[in-house]
């Protein structure tokens, strides 16, 4: 299980997600026993650094930083991650042998965000510690096989013989325990941390995801790069162009700049990009991120004593 | 547990597929404990009936028919079905109340395909014994909202209270633990019995879903009728003309007219429409339904025992 490798108490990961996961909500999370990740993505260094800081004022407990390889700040904000000696590192989008050896030869833990077998296997060779695999039903960036964790869990852990944390379409106790099932070592869940109190997604976006249903979300801009989105008129209007065969430079000039903090930060919820799972649909309230690891857990629990009754003695 | 329902051995229902499942492959799954289904979506009533009294000769144990409501023959294969004393039938594509009373009336089970709560709600008023919630990685057509099993069980259990069988996702032990640890009563398997041996899917078509790898699938022609295909050339061709912005007439004058025959019954790898799960990645050879079974129970088993140990007791 993962949470030896981190040192946590709980095999719950809480993603580092853009415009949500800051300082506020990964140290509740570590608090809680799970491994809460500051979303980097997001941030400029500095305001980097001042989340670490926060983050390790906080908690005295494990903890984070989830760094998407694809923006050019990236060396500087390692470089950080290294000065204020962050013990966990997760990558995504992006080569994770780039920054790999000298995260380990420094003494990180480093995983690495994949949603396929190949890129699987890559991070392997890098040296990382655990792998998380990622489904077609996670909200945000996405793979372009499209594989459901479902299936994808079980492929990963055939062709890897690292932990595999399973992400995409876990918001409750069994799904964790579905995941577990699969053959995952360890959770990651961000689209219910969207939705905590201690998450810095606006207001608005919190109530919207809380609203969500069933088919409220869908995998957008797959000629640009895939990103699950809540429909909205954002969404709508990148639909109509694809219908009409858009090409990845008109759907770059639909997307324009700083949509994402526009949606998910700044509340606009018609224009603005807002990034997250299918189970937003099983999301029905905001609570803290120490109450929504109890309820995890409580589920967990009573659904893993369920399967272990006779009537699945089959 | 939906076997008690249905009077059979173990919660597993082959998928009744067309062109895949006939008489052989739904007896043999029947007498290994499992419920065989027909399916008659490419079958003419005269051929049904065939099958359906070598069905009855082959096996003593219930097996079903699986029906798709879109054919105009559709009433002559219900009168079939009642005749030849079916005793449980799985409707799909289409509204359940059509027939449900009829059947029900009749003493038969009846369990409708849905993939979404709206039809899920609309199944359970028409009064069916259960309903099969198919996933987004399921083989062949599928729903538009594109939800994966592992949010769609949790939201089809949350708003009905008959019994729910997981499909799409599902080919091995672990997956099918994964399925009732989110609290479905049962699951329904396809692709794994494509590939059996006693399926009467083309031996080429088998072979090309054993070596099918991760991503080796899309949901394709979703403009039409949504349906996961095998990639092949056909597949690039609907691609490039839904890239450009296909219509749907266009579509189907793109698909023409038996192509999933010629593609899954005569082995024409290239034209062909070949209709398989994403799970056709984890598929590594063709084998005895009673083989499938007795390895989806084994590891199964072997699963359940392992979530019980006490590297879960977190």
């Amino acid at each position: 299980m993962i949470h030896s490798l981190f040192g946590i108490k709980y095999p719950i990961i809480q993603a580092g997600m853009i415009w949500c996961s800051g300082w506020k909500l990964a140290s509740a999370v570590s608090n809680s026993g799970g491994l809460g990740l500051i979303g980097a993505g997001s941030m400029y260094p500095e305001v980097l650094e001042e989340h670490i800081r926060k983050c390790k004022a906080a908690t005295n407990k494990p903890f984070g930083v989830n760094v998407p390889l694809l923006y050019p700040q990236t060396d500087e904000l390692i470089q950080i991650i290294l000065r204020e000696n962050v013990p966990i590192i997760f990558t995504s989008a992006g080569n994770p042998a780039k920054y790999s050896g000298l995260l380990k030869s420094n003494g990180r833990k480093v995983v690495h965000v994949i949603a396929n077998q190949k890129f699987a296997l890559k991070a392997a060779e890098a040296g990382v510690d655990a792998i998380v695999a990622e489904g077609f039903e996670a909200g945000g960036h996405n793979g372009i096989e499209e594989t459901t964790t479902m299936t994808l869990i079980p492929l990963i852990k055939q062709c890897v013989n690292i932990p595999v944390i399973a992400a995409g379409g876990i918001a409750t106790g069994r799904q964790m325990l579905a995941a577990l099932a699969l053959g995952a070592d360890g959770v990651q869940i961000g689209s219910r941390f969207v939705t905590a109190t201690e998450s810095s997604a606006h207001e608005a976006f919190k109530q919207a995801v809380i609203a969500a249903g069933d088919g409220a979300t869908m995998l957008s801009m797959k000629q640009l790069i895939p990103v699950r989105l809540l429909k909205n008129a954002f969404y709508d209007q990148v639909r109509a162009a694809e219908l009409a065969g858009a090409d990845p430079d008109m759907l770059k000039e639909i997307l324009g700049r700083a949509r994402a903090k526009k949606g998910m930060f700044e509340g606009e919820l018609k224009e603005g990009e807002l990034e997250i799972g299918q189970v937003a649909a099983l999301i029905s309230e905001e609570k803290a991120a120490a109450e929504i690891i109890t309820d995890l857990l409580t589920e967990f629990h009573e659904a893993r004593k369920k399967l272990s009754q006779e009537q699945y003695n089959f």
